[in-house]
Parts: C-alpha cells; sequence; structure tokens
C-alpha cells in the first residue's frame, strides 16, 4: 500500500492561505500520522502553504522516519522546534501549558487535519472495511459463549481477546457488554454481572487495524423475547434501517439522524434515546462528521460513519443496533455484515 | 475496596492556596477518575480550596455517578458548567481551544493532581502488583511460542490476548515485540519478521488492570547465545540490578538513573542507551516521577516505578530489561517477578 502523504499535505496546504498563515504545526498524534506515516507519541510536523514539510520526532522514532517522503530531524522537544511566530496551531490538542511555554506570535487554528480525514481514500477504506470484518468475525466465533453464567467481563474479555488473534491491533476502544438492567445504560463498562435467563444482552465493540476503527452494536436476547423486548427491538431495528438508507452523500447530518430518531419518536421513546445517530470512524474511533440533531453540514462521498439508534428503558434494559457504512454515490456499502435479526440464544 | 476519595480531594484543596486560586476545575480523564472514581471520557470536577467538589459529566456517564461521594450534575459541555473566572485550570492537559472557549479569567496551574498521584495508597498498590503479576502470568503462559518461524506480531498477539484472559483491562500500551536488528530500535513496533535462531529477542509489554498500569521488559535468546549476545545481555542485567538497587525512598532521581547507566557507560556503550532508567507507573503508563540524567527531585516512599537500561547496538540488535517496584521504606518491592537469568529458548 503506497500511501500518497505527499498529497495529503498539499491539500492541507491550500487551506492555510485562507487563514492567513504560511505554515501549520500539526501537533496531533493522529495527524501527524495521517499526514506523514510516522505513528508515535511524540511528532510534530510544519506544513507549508508552499507545500513544503519538516517532521521532527525524537531517538525513539527517529529511525522510523527513515523510508517516509519527507524530511525529519530528531529533537526531544518537537514542538519548539517548529514554533516561529506567526504560525498556526492545532488548537483542539496543543495543551495551554505548551501554548504558553512556545512563546508568543501562534494562531490558534480551528481542525483542518481533521477536515481533510472525513473523506477516506482507497487505502483508508480498505483498512476500515478489514477492521470490521474482523469485528464480524470476532462475533462469530465467540457467539456460542453468549449464554446465562457468563459475565459481562467475560464476554468482553472473548471478544477483545478474539480481536487480536485475528489479526487487530488491539480493540478499537473499550468494550461495551452490557446484560439486562445493565442495557439501559448507554455506555456501561462490563461487571461481574452474570448474563441470565430473559436478559437482552448488549455489546458494542470494534477492532482497530492498522491505525483504522470499526464500531458495531449487536443486541441478542437469552431465551424466548417478552413482548416488550420484541417490540422495542423491532422499532430499534426499524429506526437503524432507516438511518443506514438516509446515508448518502449530499444529505444533512441532520437528516441522517431525523430519518432514524423520528421512528422512535413516533412509537414515544423520543425521550428514551437521548444519544446522537452516528459519528465518523477512521484514525479515531469518533471523529468528524457527527449525526444528531443539531449537527450541521452534509455528507461527503467516501465517509465511513456509523448508524446507531438505540431505547433505553431503565431498570429493564435496552437495545442497540449499530453499523460502520460509508457513503458512496450510489448508496451506502455496508461494512459490518453481523445479521440484524434478532439473535435469540 | 472502599478508596478513599475525598482524602484526595482534600489533598489537592489543601495545596491551592498557595497558588492563589480558590477552586480548581480539573479536566484530565485519569485525574478526574483519581479524585471520584468515575471513569468517563467525558467529565469534569471543580474541587474547592475548602474541600467542597462538583462533578459534571454526560448523560452516558451520569448513571454512574451514583455512589460516588460527591455531587453530581449532568451538562454535555462539562468544563463550561464550572469555569468561573479566577479558577485554576491544568493547563497541560487542557486545549487552547477550550481555554478560549470557557473566556477569561481562568489561571493555567502546573500539575498538582499529578504530584499527589505519584505517592500510592494500598489500594492502588494493589492494583499495580495485580497487573504485575497478570504481566507475568501471561509471559509464561506464552513463552512455549517464542520460537522460530513465528512472527513478531504473532508474538505481540499472543502476549496481548493472554494478559486480556488473565483479567487485564486490555494491554497497558502498545506491545513491542523486536527480533533480531530490530531489537536495536527501543520502540520498535512488531512487523511481521520471523524471529530466526541467533536472534535476541526483546519483549517490553504490560497489562491494564482496573485502570493500574504493568511495565515490564525481557530479553531472550532463540538458540547459543554469540559471545556478543552475552555480552550486551550480562552488562544490562548487571546495571539493571544496580538501578533497582538504588530504588530507595530520599533518593535523588538522578542518582538512581546514574546507579545504573554508569555500569553501561564504563563498558563503553553509553552512547547506545539514549533514553532514561524509568519512570512512574499507575493511572497512566508513564507518570512522574521519570528517572534521568537530567531528571530533578527525590523518589518518595510508596512510589512504582520501572528500571529498564538498554544496549541497542544499530544493526545487530539490542537487550532491554525492565522491572516494575516500589519504593518502601526497607528497599523496594520487587512487582514483576519474571527471571531475569538469560532464557535461551
Amino acid at each position: 500500500m503506497t500511501v500518497n502523504y505527499q498529497e495529503r499535505r498539499a491539500r492541507l496546504a491550500a487551506m492555510l492561505p485562507a487563514y492567513e498563515v504560511d505554515a501549520m504545526l500539526v501537533t496531533s498524534g493522529v495527524n501527524v500520522r495521517y499526514l506523514t506515516g510516522l505513528a508515535s507519541s511524540n511528532a510534530a510536523v510544519l506544513v507549508g502553504a508552499d507545500g513544503s514539510a519538516l517532521l521532527v520526532t525524537d531517538n525513539r522514532y527517529i529511525d522510523k522516519t527513515r523510508g517516509l517522503d519527507v524530511e525529519a530531524v530528531e529533537a526531544s522537544d518537537v514542538a519548539s522546534r517548529l514554533a516561529v511566530p506567526g504560525v498556526g496551531i492545532e488548537a483542539a490538542s496543543m495543551s495551554v501549558a505548551t501554548f504558553n511555554r512556545l512563546g508568543g506570535g501562534l494562531v490558534p487554528l480551528e481542525p483542518l487535519v481533521e477536515r481533510l480525514r472525513m473523506v477516506k481514500d482507497d487505502d483508508e477504506l480498505e483498512l476500515v472495511r478489514t477492521a470490521c470484518a474482523i469485528t464480524d468475525q470476532a462475533f462469530a466465533d465467540i457467539s456460542r459463549n453468549i449464554r446465562p453464567g457468563v459475565t459481562e467481563r467475560d464476554l468482553a474479555r472473548l471478544l477483545d481477546a478474539r480481536m487480536i488473534e485475528l489479526g487487530a491491533d488491539k480493540p478499537g476502544f473499550e468494550t461495551i457488554v452490557a446484560a439486562g438492567e445493565n442495557g439501559a445504560i448507554p455506555h456501561h463498562a462490563p461487571t461481574d454481572r452474570e448474563l441470565r435467563s430473559g436478559d437482552l444482552v448488549t455489546m458494542d465493540f470494534g477492532a482497530l487495524y492498522q491505525g483504522y476503527h470499526a464500531d458495531m452494536t449487536r443486541t441478542v436476547c437469552l431465551g424466548r423475547p417478552a413482548d416488550w423486548q420484541r417490540e422495542i427491538y423491532d422499532l430499534v431495528a426499524e429506526a437503524q434501517r432507516a438511518g443506514c438508507q438516509a446515508v448518502l452523500p449530499g444529505v444533512p447530518a441532520q437528516q441522517v439522524d431525523l430519518a432514524s430518531r423520528s421512528i422512535i419518536m413516533a412509537a414515544g421513546h423520543g425521550d428514551r434515546f437521548r444519544h446522537g445517530l452516528g459519528h465518523g470512524v477512521g484514525l479515531e474511533i469518533h471523529e468528524d462528521p457527527f449525526l444528531g440533531p443539531s449537527r450541521t453540514g452534509r455528507l461527503e462521498d467516501r465517509v465511513p460513519i456509523t448508524v446507531e439508534p438505540g431505547v433505553y428503558l431503565p431498570g429493564r434494559g435496552g437495545v442497540r443496533i449499530e453499523d460502520t457504512l460509508v457513503t458512496r454515490g450510489s448508496g451506502a456499502e455496508l461494512f459490518t455484515k453481523t445479521t440484524k435479526e434478532l439473535l435469540v440464544l
């Protein structure tokens, strides 16, 4: 895979004149990786409006810069090596302490690299696709372990270990397993609660693969579902389908959210779905664009994004169903392929 | 385990008058967790010099605040709910964008909670001890897989998966497996390079357990070691032993570093050991205090810390040996217990 980092930097360079800076100091780790290919915990790259670039990292990573298409120098204090008055900085990630230490004249800029990162190239789409395939496979491989007596924590560990065995760098975020009443907590952290017959069990997890994320949620039922369980499952599934169908280039983010949310609202559960409908995925698990009632902007082509409506009934349980899919001209390509039929285990 | 969060906040409160602020707005995730027990990706706590505290988090985590010993309210923009002029902020972690958005009158403070976090209480030491035990066990369990033909990436995956199976939340950082010539790169990321007979293989890894980290490095030899391999192994092992022996309450950080580094320098390899000797471990994998030639301060009692000298010979290979241990009045308690004899596999 030969990623064209120079072209990525050229696109950033072209944005700079509008912000009246001659260069931008990029210090966010994922953004440095996006622009140069260097994955590290301490690096910065200065990108000039003329397309020039200089990468700085410390002695732990300097060897990894060989073979990159950008000049690299070694320094322990990577940002100060590149900070000169008039240069733009990443205000969303640079700390107040670093900003003050670097001296005056730096220009806080809004997230520009993040904006570039929304639209993925073929190489990136292939990595997200692979991350999603690992996620699907891990679920298939551990699904026979979803049974009464195992704990939420057990299941989370099985999923995490299996994703790694299948080639993931690691789990892309803290795996959620929420059984029974815990399913009413959208971001429940796994506990020692044992799964019981009659539980709805929600699993939200995803692999990280070569730096790129997958994100998927499935809710299953242990034993025959009660009427209320079947009802909210079918509702969320219908809402999720409608959301996925609305994912098209050119569609406003609000409209995708509404396509899904209106179905849950019409069923009287609008106040039980209090989070956004979805978010972009890529080098970060949550990145632009975001789908929600007050989000602005329109989807572009080639944007991997999640659609994840849920209904949460305090004290009883919840359902969330989530896919990662990508906008394409002709519609969306579904990356997570695990069935959304209600699995009764 | 009943952690006394109130006492932690009281210790922070007692530091505030010296900085001429009535309250501190804590926004760093691990620091909020340390002061309140809430693990989340979006929370802030305002700690008053009078010992009062108010926690803010969003609707995803508000349910997790029940049962905490601190008042909690829900807001999506957690910091702005608590930012009032005259309040101190965490300059090392708050972004320039957030600082500017919150309006004037905020007082950038140095890392205060980090200073508190250096000295661990019994509960914390037990968690680091357990994280280290999982790390030891994972190494023991996968060690028969360290053989010619497996790749660096395979071994890293085995270690990661095994740590999770043994109860880790997840690997605490990116596992390093570096074979042969790659061992000369201190922070080498695992590749598809296969292990071969004659390789030194360095593995640097550690479990995260209930939020606390372990950190251990071992270097083994595939087949009978060549003279140069045996020589640098024995040298690093001697330096590591000397460093561990120097870890005592009251000893200057520089002195611990020198105790170990001087041995490598005396053997003529001083320029092949270009990183610090060690670092504190706790809620973060790298935290205060740091051991290095230009580090100031003295070790206190009850500080878990790593000792990890290395010698790296470009193009040939390297050796690093690392333990996590904790300063105690009578000496150091070793947390990572895997043998440091040269394992010939």
